[in-house]
């Protein structure tokens, strides 16, 4: 995108929060990695989708937000996409400051805490992985992860944590 | 809806900028309407579809608007539908004054053009109800109306207006 474009007016922080509320999404993905200690990554990732058509709002929010990368989703589709700890901190700031209004509030809510749980480093150890798995299945009405649902992990005593 | 939802707070004018850039949609449709002199009915529409979950949000956008009738949209969604004349001039102010950031923008001016005819009684002439059909044609990438299709109506000289 030419500097002209980027260089309009910044979207107000209200008004990220209504955009987010409607085209955001909050996403926690448990992935099997076998280089790890426990055998699984946790990666939490903020993402806004929008057609190539509005790119230069994906610049404007990113610059506002101070933080993400603007990547190729699918086809003609770009998303700005805000990956680790550093960033994500500020992101769950900024929609603690500028709350979300929807439903989309409670995954938020689930994400943050998530965040929260790995600043502590409680991902490294397997009852914390547990904890973590089971706020994330209770994510943007997804089934029961991968990690829930993988032999070595499922148990009788399986907490579904309070949040 | 309970009393007690609909007294949460109101969303802020930016959040509703926001939200609507995501979720609304302006829509002009024109129907045959052999009831009216000219045969065609110009039908100017905002809408805001959620699913039920969120129909607390709804209900407060309409309390900040001032204006809108939430009915069932399809299955388990719902609208937030504005029609009439007044109801729209006051969307349209709404959106001037607080205003809408991506190409969505586009699509509003669009219809606040199509709204200022109506408000002059453009619609009520043929020549006025021709600009309409032509810029009601440039909105929502849809095709061309099926005013404009009609044996009636195409032109060789049809113009496309600037707006």
């Amino acid at each position: 995108m030419s500097d002209a474009d980027n260089q309009q007016e910044r979207p107000s922080v209200e008004w990220i929060s209504g955009f987010v509320d409607g085209e955001g999404c909050f996403h926690v993905a448990l992935n099997k990695q076998p280089n790890m200690s426990l055998g699984w990554q946790v990666l939490p990732e903020f993402r806004i989708v929008q057609h190539k058509r509005d790119e230069q709002i994906l610049h404007r929010i990113r610059d506002t937000l101070g933080c993400g990368r603007i990547v190729i989703n699918h086809g003609d589709r770009l998303e700005l996409r805000v990956r680790g700890m550093e960033n994500l901190t500020k992101i769950v700031k900024f929609f603690q400051q500028h709350p979300l209004q929807t439903s989309k509030k409670r995954n938020f809510e689930i994400f943050a805490k998530i965040i929260s749980l790995m600043q502590e480093k409680k991902h490294l150890s397997e009852e914390g992985m547990q904890l973590i798995a089971n706020l994330a299945s209770q994510m943007n009405r997804q089934t029961i992860s991968a990690y829930l649902e993988s032999s070595e992990t499922i148990r009788q005593n399986a907490l579904c944590a309070k949040i």
